[in-house]
C-alpha cells in the first residue's frame, strides 16, 4: 500500500500504474503511506543539478545536432534531418512553429489560433520518441564555441511551477536559427504599448483587445471621443504583414462588425501609416491595386514617421497627435539581442555572418540560417531578406548538408574540418504574395524587383493565395483545420467570443 | 482633406469611410488634418459621462429586461425572450455561455476552447441589433430594487485600454443569473494555487501548466523527485467535473503522452481527492464502476480532506503531504461575495431566496435563476441543486412567465403587481451523465437518489453521453466544430502546441 512512496522512489515500476490497489482507503493508512512524500531537496542536490546538462555525445551514441529555435529555418531542418544518423535536441521558448503568413488571420477569427501552430513534436517525431533526442523549453543563453557548449536557461512564464534553471548542453553540430526581433528603431514607448504580430500570443492579444474595445465602447457613459479613439485601430508598417492584418480587419469590420456591433459600426476605423510606400517589394501595378482595394474597403492610407508612442496615442513626426485603441506595430524586424551579444563574425546590418555553405566560418561545425543569418561581406552577396521562404530554402539546403556529412563519417565535433561540401546555397526568389482581404490577393512571380515576370491581382489571386498555403501547412491536422475555418467563416461569419 | 478631425467630430457620417480621399498622402497635408484629434475631454465632460447610463424606459420604447449573468440560466432565458415585447440588456465579465459539461475536454485538448464558448450575440441576435438591446462586459455592483436600478462597473482586464467606470441601468424587469462561487471552505491557498474549472479561462491555464510540467520536467538538471512532483496532477473533489477531468487527464496520459513525452511518461500520475464518495448523487452500481474504471486507467483515488494548500504541496487533515504540479480544485459550488453582499431575502445556504414562479417575492419585477437562487423556507420546498439543467429549465420557465406577462400589458415596472402569473415552476430531473474516459461514461436516468430507474455505465453511455451533449450545443457552428474536434482526435490524436 504504499502508494505515493512508490510513486516517489521508484517511478518507473511498470507494475505501479494499475496493479496497485488504487482505492478509497481509509484516512489512517493514507498518513502512513504518503508521509515520505516531502519536496525538500538538499543544497547540496539542487547545487549539483543547477549545473547539469548534456555532456559531449559518447561513441556508442550518435552525434547530436542541436537546433537553437523554432521557426521556419529550424523546423525545416529538423523535419528533414536524418535522424538514424543524428540526434537531435532543440532549444527554444515555445514548442510548436508559427505558421506565420496566416497568423493575421487568426486576429480576427477567420481561423483559430491552433490552425497557425504545429507542435514540433509533429514536426520531428523522434524528439518525444528517442531516448537521445529531445525538446527543451528554454532560452538560450550564450554559446562557447571553444567547447562546442550551449547555455540555456528554462522559459517558466508567470507560472509559479517552478524556479528558472540553468543547464549546458554539448553539440556535435550546432544550427543557430534565432529568428529576428521587431524592429522598434528606439521608438519611445513602442514595446510597452504597441503589439506586434509574430507570435501566436501577439494574434491572441490583438483579439482580445480588439474585442474588448467594442464592447467597451459600448457601454453608457463614454464620450464619442472616446469611443471613436478605442475603435481606431492603426497598423504602423505598409510590409506584407501591416497590408494583411489591415485587410482581415476591414474584412472583419465589413462583413462583422456591421451585424454583431450595430450600436457602435459606424466608429471603427482602420488607418495604415506608413512612412514610404505599401508593398514595396511588389511591382508598381499591384501596389497601385492593392492601394485602391485597401482605401475602397474603408482602410486609410497615410504616408507619416512615428515618433513616439503612449498609451492612447502616437504622435507622428511633424506634431500630430494621432488617438488609438488598437496598435499593431509591423515595421519589419532586426537582430536580437542575444544574436547581438554572440561573440560571432556578422554580416553587414548586424545578423550572424555565414559563408555560401550556410556556415559561420571562424569556429567549427556552427551553422546559422533564417533570419538571424546573413552573408559575410567577404562573400561578396547581398544579405537575403528576412523571408519565411529564404528560411525555409535554407533549412532544407542545410539537412540535406548535414545529413552528406553524417552518412561520410563527419557527424562528430570537429569531424568534418576538411570534408568536400559539396554546392553552396543557392537563393532562387519564387516570388511574392499578399493578401488584402476580401477574395483580393496580389501575387508577384518576378524574381526580384528588376526583372520581368508573371504578377497576378485580384479573386484568381486570391485563390492562389489560399491553395498555395493550405498545401504549405507543415502536418495534415492543420491542413484539415484551416479548411474548416475557412469553410465554417464563410458559412457563419467569424467568431466573436473573447476567451 | 480633414481625415481625422473628421472622425472625431462627426464619427457617424456616412460619407465617411468610403468616399474620403484616402490615399497616400504628403506629411506636410496630414499635419493640418490630424492637429485637433486629442483624446483630451474636460473634466467637466468626465464628471459627467462617469455617472451616466440607461434611465427608465419611455412610453414609446419597449419595456427593459436587465439579466445580470451569462450562464445557462440567463442565456437560456435571452434566447427564448420574445424581443418584440422587450428589449434586452446583458450585463456579465464574459462575453460568452461556456457549454460546462464540455470544459473538462479542452483541458487536454480533445476539444479546442472555442468550441465550448458560445458568444451571446450569437444566443440573442437582438443585443447586438436592436437599437435598445445591449450587451454591456461589466460586473453588477449592486441593485437598488427601490428605484428599479442596478449598479455596474466595466471589465477592463490587464489591458491598458481604458479605466473602468460606473454606470446605471433602470429595470422594468430584473434577472438575476449570477451563478455561484466555487467552494474553497476557507482553507488556505486554495484561491492562490490550486485552479478551478468553470471558466474557459480555468481551462486554458490548466492546459498551459499541464504542457508547461510535462516539458520542464524533461529539461535536465530536474531531480527525480521534482519530476514526479510536476508531473503529479491531483484533482480535489469527486463530483462530475473532477471525475471528468480525472478520466480526461488519464486518457491523455495513456494515449497522447506516452507517444509524444516518452521520456517522461512514467513519471506522471493522477490522484483524485475527495473526502466522502466519488459521484455521490449516482446510483451505486454506477459508482462503484466508475471506480474500477477510474483505477484501472491509473487514477488514484484518495479519500482525505485537505487542510491547507501551498504553491507546490498540500496537507491532508492527518498531516500527509501531497507534493503537486497541477492542483485543480473542483468541490463543489457556493453563493458568490456579490451574492451574500445584496439586501435581498436568503435561502437556506444563502442563495437569493426564491418563490415558487421564481420571483423575489418582497420586492417587485425581481426574478432570479440558476445557482445564485434557491426556494424560500417558507415555500416548504428544498433548495434545487447547483446544475446546468435546473439553471436551464429555470431560465426556459421564465422567459415563457416574462413573455406571458409582457403580452398582458404588464412588461413596465410596477405593472404586473397584481397579475395571474399561471403555473409555478416544477423542477423534474431528468438523470445524470458523467464521462469517465476512454469511450467509457455512467448515465443514471433515476429522478431522485432514492427512486428506480434505468441506469447505465459503458460504452453504450459514452455514446448516449457523446449524442445528448451534441445535440444540446447551443448553435449550429458549435455543433459542427465540436464533432470536428472528435472526429480529429480520434484520427490524429491530441494537440500539444502551448500556444
Amino acid at each position: 500500500m504504499s502508494l505515493f512512496k512508490h510513486l516517489l522512489r521508484n517511478p518507473t515500476a511498470k507494475s505501479y500504474s494499475y496493479s496497485s490497489p488504487s482505492i478509497i482507503m481509509p484516512s489512517n493508512l493514507i498518513l502512513t503511506c504518503l508521509s515520505h512524500f516531502t519536496t525538500d531537496a538538499s543544497p547540496s542536490t539542487v547545487q549539483l543539478t543547477q549545473y547539469s546538462g548534456l555532456g559531449p555525445t559518447k561513441a556508442n551514441e550518435k552525434p547530436r545536432v542541436v537546433v537553437l529555435g523554432s521557426g521556419w529555418a529550424g523546423c525545416r531542418l529538423m523535419k528533414g534531418i536524418d535522424t538514424s544518423l543524428y540526434d537531435v535536441v532543440c532549444v527554444s521558448p515555445r514548442n510548436h512553429m508559427v505558421f506565420t503568413p496566416l497568423l493575421a488571420s487568426t486576429c480576427v477569427g477567420t481561423l483559430e489560433f491552433r490552425s497557425v501552430a504545429e507542435p514540433i513534436a509533429r514536426i520531428q517525431p523522434a524528439i518525444s520518441r528517442e531516448p537521445g533526442s529531445y525538446f527543451f523549453l528554454s532560452h538560450c543563453a550564450g554559446i562557447d564555441t571553444d567547447n562546442h557548449v550551449v547555455h540555456c536557461e528554462t522559459v517558466t512564464d508567470e507560472l509559479r511551477t517552478l524556479e528558472p534553471w540553468k543547464f549546458k548542453i554539448s553539440y556535435d553540430k550546432l544550427v543557430i536559427a534565432l529568428g529576428a526581433e521587431a524592429s522598434t528603431f528606439g521608438i519611445h514607448g513602442v514595446k510597452e504599448n504597441a503589439t506586434f504580430l509574430r507570435e501566436v500570443h501577439h494574434a491572441q492579444e490583438i483579439r482580445r483587445k480588439l474585442l474588448l474595445n467594442l464592447m467597451l465602447s459600448d457601454v453608457p457613459g463614454i464620450s464619442e471621443e472616446e469611443k471613436s479613439r478605442l475603435l481606431h485601430c492603426v497598423v504602423v508598417g505598409g510590409g506584407p504583414t501591416g497590408v494583411e492584418f489591415s485587410g482581415e480587419l476591414s474584412d472583419f469590420i465589413m462583413r462583422d462588425v456591421r451585424q454583431r456591433y450595430s450600436h457602435v459600426k459606424d466608429y471603427i476605423h482602420v488607418t495604415l501609416i506608413e512612412a514610404n510606400e505599401i508593398l514595396s517589394s511588389f511591382d508598381d501595378r499591384l501596389r497601385h491595386y492593392a492601394t485602391t482595394q485597401l482605401s475602397k474597403s474603408g482602410v486609410r492610407l497615410v504616408r507619416g514617421i512615428v515618433k513616439d508612442v503612449d498609451s492612447q496615442k502616437l504622435i507622428l513626426n511633424d506634431g500630430t497627435e494621432v488617438p488609438y485603441g488598437l496598435l499593431v506595430w509591423s515595421t519589419g524586424v532586426g537582430p536580437s539581442t542575444l544574436v547581438k551579444s554572440l561573440d560571432l563574425p556578422k554580416s553587414p546590418g548586424g545578423r550572424i555572418g555565414i559563408d555560401e555553405w550556410l556556415r559561420v566560418p571562424s569556429v567549427q561545425d556552427v551553422f546559422a540560417v533564417g533570419d538571424c543569418s546573413g552573408y559575410l561581406e567577404s562573400t561578396g552577396k547581398t544579405v537575403l531578406p528576412a523571408l519565411a521562404q529564404v528560411a525555409e530554402r535554407q533549412g532544407k539546403y542545410l539537412f540535406s548538408l548535414l545529413n552528406r556529412i553524417g552518412k561520410a563519417g563527419g557527424g562528430r565535433a570537429n569531424s568534418a574540418k576538411d570534408m568536400e561540401l559539396g554546392d553552396p546555397f543557392v537563393y532562387r526568389h519564387l516570388g511574392s504574395m499578399a493578401t488584402i482581404g476580401r477574395y483580393k490577393a496580389l501575387v508577384d512571380l518576378r524574381q526580384n524587383k528588376e526583372s520581368k515576370g508573371l504578377s497576378l491581382a485580384g479573386f484568381l489571386s486570391w485563390l492562389v493565395w489560399r491553395s498555395a498555403y493550405l498545401t504549405r501547412v507543415v502536418s495534415w491536422r492543420n491542413r484539415f483545420y484551416v479548411a474548416v475555418n475557412w469553410a465554417t467563416t464563410f458559412v457563419f461569419g467569424r467568431d466573436i467570443s473573447r476567451i
